[in-house]
């Protein structure tokens, strides 16, 4: 039966092979990964040289408005990012281009002054994979994200600056 | 009256420097910016490497669903591609990441096999800078978006693999 299913699934290119953001396992902090966060509007794009990877940075509704009304410094509480990475590629049609290759991982910043007020009034968490595996052995996670961010601690601890989009 | 409301909006930082993609001029061959454009959800990302550029691929409804459950070969009737590319610049507190700079144009693909059946099903445009100056003298323009996007001829002539975003 399983096997019926496999090949009828495979036959009718419906096989569910993305994984469901509601099953991923909470991030030692505690903090889950909205299930709807693949259908947030875009707050920009980024590369990363060192390590080649693309990535898009998606907001939930209460950062896309604070993002389109300037009111990012700080950013509300509410507010959530999420920012999706891939190893990039060349594109096989269109040699100039870098396009996303193979999924890494799915990082979240959530904004809540008072709760998060130890990690700059944000909480943050990861997941690897399309396993969602979330980063960390324990909530002290937290203070590596940190100890980057820190770098952007004037922009209340976000790298991403919205990308005009007119 | 005019410079009062102009320091006030500055003073309020609610001067309204984006423009409105309802006021773009449609594209020579009578094609229009969705208005709402900046409120679809993501496809994708890229780099274009020769010209330094990022760019993020945003979808209609109907080009989303048709991407989340791999109807793309062809792409249906009613999807709606929207290509944004800013100039590229380095990261200022994050040397190694690339983010977005100077916006520089918006592309949009319309799919109609019948409508559009001279150019590959698909009608293409392209507006120039926050003023939505649209590209092309005439609607002869699209044959060179063709001459490009032949290339992705057998991808129904569209570069885009929709990113994996489990």
């Amino acid at each position: 039966m399983k096997r019926s299913f496999f090949v009828l699934a495979l036959a009718l290119n419906t096989f569910p092979c993305h994984a469901d953001p509601a099953a991923a396992p909470p991030a030692p902090n505690g903090i889950t990964l909205p299930k709807d966060y693949q259908n947030w509007r875009l707050l920009g794009v980024s590369q990363r040289t060192e390590n080649g990877t693309l990535r898009a940075i998606l907001g939930n509704d209460k950062a896309i408005e604070a993002a389109r009304s300037g009111q990012t410094h700080p950013w509300p509480d509410g507010a959530m990012l999420a920012k999706v990475a891939w190893k990039q590629k060349s594109h096989d049609k269109f040699a100039t281009a870098v396009v996303p290759g193979e999924y890494v991982h799915t990082d979240l910043m959530v904004k809540d002054a008072a709760k998060y007020a130890a990690t700059g009034g944000w909480g943050f968490a990861r997941w690897l994979g399309d396993k969602f595996t979330p980063y960390g052995q324990d909530a002290q996670f937290a203070q590596e994200c940190l100890g980057c961010h820190g770098a952007a601690k004037d922009a209340d601890w976000v790298f991403t600056t919205p990308a005009k989009l007119p």
